[in-house]
């Protein structure tokens, strides 16, 4: 049986400030409908900077929803048309001030594709340069430097709870190992 | 800079079949207020089952929101209430047959924490016995093996999109190589 799903009707219902919510009625492989309620996001980029000793930049950040300070790769969304190779740049010169001469694209990944559009870029960035920080207004956030072991440690033994991050670092690791040719 | 947002307020604006949306304010670190919109979901499990030749099974299914079929490690919700582990045997027993006599807890992981509450409790099933599927009434998805390496692979080159996957093969292969112990 194809695994497909036909969208037969959206109705809008809340329209925030970063995602949108539709309800659609879709056709099922086995041709009844279903309801199937939507997330719709921009989609977002997310960096992984590497130095020239293998130590990689993450940032701590309070996540409201869930209720914790997070350790996570740099990350920001994508503003409306915006390229992520350009998105990437500039999240990392806010976020961390570091700009990068080298830039690996390491393709995407669905957040949660059960209900949320969400795409998220993945680029490993390489031959850094230091600078300042320049983050968003209300927006608050602390660098902080690790060897590659080590958050590859901390991502494996739960000390990193963010998905995207694990899933940057599983991608840097096997193309910085040579498994994934460039 | 203690990094801290502190609930103000918290409206309801949608209540679905899978989520739940509010409007909160918020109290940010240097004291002003900012809007937070927040998709409430109850969270779930990823199952990862290896077999005895190290083999794992992932399953495809259509994904409507992202518009495509994609390969990930067996997952489905939490019922309200319901611990993590019973779950997870009921997923695995449902969407592969397979049943599993040794079960290893990893952890969990925030699939975008930016803006969505769901955690994902992951879970690695050994010592596997085949049966058969037991699909939800309107659940379509096919089983396929694959060799570990092959798996990680897949999950490194991009022909797995799926965040939830790639962070359980990360702490999957961390896991049986004994570099994290039980």
């Amino acid at each position: 049986m194809e695994l497909k799903e036909t969208k037969i009707s959206c109705e809008s219902v809340f329209t925030g400030k970063v995602f949108e919510v539709t309800v659609d009625q879709v056709t099922l492989p086995d041709g009844r409908s279903a309801r199937r309620d939507v997330v719709h996001s921009s989609g977002g980029v997310v960096i992984l900077p590497v130095d020239a000793d293998g130590g990689v930049t993450l940032v701590r950040q309070f996540r409201y929803v869930q209720g914790e300070a997070l350790l996570e790769a740099v990350a920001g969304k994508l503003e409306a048309g915006e390229e992520p190779l350009p998105a990437a740049r500039r999240e990392l010169r806010e976020e961390t001030g570091l700009t990068a001469k080298k830039w690996v694209e390491l393709g995407y990944i669905a957040s949660s594709p059960g209900f949320l559009t969400e795409k998220l870029w993945l680029f490993l960035a390489m031959e850094l340069t230091e600078g300042e920080q320049e983050l968003d207004d209300g927006e608050f956030l602390n660098a902080e430097k690790y060897s590659f072991t080590e958050a590859m440690a901390m991502a494996a033994d739960g000390r990193i709870h963010d998905g995207k991050t694990l899933a940057i670092l599983l991608r840097a690791r096997a193309r910085l190992d040579g498994e994934v040719r460039e």
